[in-house]
């Protein structure tokens, strides 16, 4: 169970507030309160149910013994020095950013005691935004990647799973260089590539016969570009590697078409459809 | 309105026999004759209302005005040198290929007559495939593109325009190279992309955090490899060229993110969403 009688929670859209929904719903009895850079939006999680209390001053972590980040990843260096302002030795800190390295890395460099923040990444989403969007299922039977290592403070690790675990998640470990080489394969890589097949019909030309084909291949390009320019530019170096593991296959494809070697490409449709499959039925059985 | 008192459907799967029965419930009163490699397939069509009678002899077509090839691209060898033996001065020809350079190029060879033969492509499909799985409203409001040039017989071009106004479809026209430039952008692309992703997965790791984006990017991957080879081979120079062109994107895009030029990652998707949610935009106008 989650030792804290009062949890903040920095950030009150969509995964903020939907913390707040999941723990009360979870049966979580202490106090939550939200911690906005508008008044408004932090209030709005209260009328939601998400929060008991809004704030935008975070002197009130003083009474915390709990943090969520649950901000946009270009908001983290300003969270994280207002955040070193007002720590102290029982606050413990977590956070749903998409993107691990970069966030470990400004926790060690703003935090006076970077051993109590256990980073986070939830993976839950929707396409709608805001204190509005939230709902206290959000979470539930979705993946948590929880960072921590040998100099994470137990205790505090301790906490943080039981938090992510109490909203819903499912649990797994990962260092920030395995998740951000993951996460850019199978996260970041379909968001650009969604992108580039577009901007390929714009050059190329297609788009009076486009059908549902291209419409389900191009969904997550209609996607906020801020935030995934912000995202993919956090994961930049992986997301490269990404991408150039993905010319390299593209390559091979082409081959395979221009010197008509048919077996060939049909080797690699057969794999991709093999694996496609057998990860999703091992995902079922998961679920 | 169709001019043919009995109406031979070559190939009775998802696409021949949603064909039959888009045509009855149109209220074509003629006759229509499917005509499979195999009796008991044509028999299906028979039993599902799409087809009068059935057959595996290509001699009936003596007696229909107009005879629509419903076969994987793999078949029309086969079905254009059977139907050049009974061909005769009142036989229109039309097919449902999703490739038209190569159809139109066999048409030729084979057909006796090839200014019959108008080639079109009914942009509609389904998971599911044979004559249980068709439906009458399959070809309700999508494209077909009709491939006629200066060397088409004016007769048969209104026949075949006709048939596939019948059906539901709304025409577009095109050449047959202007059409694959197009499909192999909008449709063979995204499935090659779907496949390669899965490989790239493959090739790095990352399924273990792979959510709803992965899925949804990778959706095209789990189709019918020997079909989907089969129409990559059929389109190969095309298709090739199309992956030349997101390599080139994704150059672009690697550039900018190891250069850390925040600015033009962000102009590349935001002129992705724009391209594509005014493309979005305007199909819903038309619809």
């Amino acid at each position: 169970m989650i030792n804290a009688s009062q949890i903040a929670i920095i950030g009150t859209g969509l995964l903020g507030a939907s913390t707040g929904l999941a723990l009360k719903a979870a049966g979580y009895a202490g106090r939550v309160v939200g911690i906005g850079r508008r008044l408004d939006t932090a209030r709005r999680a209260v009328a939601v149910g998400a929060c008991d209390a809004a704030a935008v001053d975070f002197a009130v972590v003083a009474d915390c013994q709990l943090a969520v980040i649950a901000v946009p990843l270009s908001g983290f260096d300003a969270v994280f020095q207002q955040l070193a302002a007002h720590d102290h030795d029982a606050l413990v800190i977590t956070d749903v950013g998409s993107t691990k390295l970069d966030v470990v890395e400004k926790a060690n460099r703003y935090l006076p005691a970077p051993a109590r923040f256990i980073g986070a990444h939830p993976m839950a989403g929707s396409e709608r935004t805001g204190p509005d969007a939230a709902t206290a299922d959000l979470f539930q039977h979705k993946p948590c990647i929880i960072c921590k290592d040998e100099r994470s403070d137990p205790d505090a690790a301790e906490q943080v799973e039981a938090l992510w675990r109490a909203v819903g998640c499912q649990l797994l470990h990962m260092d920030p260089l395995e998740h951000d080489r993951a996460t850019a394969v199978t996260s970041h890589l379909p968001h650009a590539v969604a992108s580039l097949l577009v901007l390929v019909a714009e050059q190329l030309g297609g788009f009076e016969v486009a059908s549902t084909g291209f419409t389900g291949a191009t969904r997550l390009a209609s996607g906020g570009p801020d935030m995934r320019a912000d995202l993919m530019h956090a994961n930049a170096p992986r997301l490269a590697d990404a991408l150039a593991a993905l010319s390299g296959q593209i390559d091979a494809m082409r081959d395979a078409l221009t010197s008509g070697d048919h077996a060939r490409l049909l080797n690699m449709l057969n794999d991709a459809k093999q694996r496609r499959d057998a990860w999703l039925s091992q995902r079922e059985q998961n679920a």
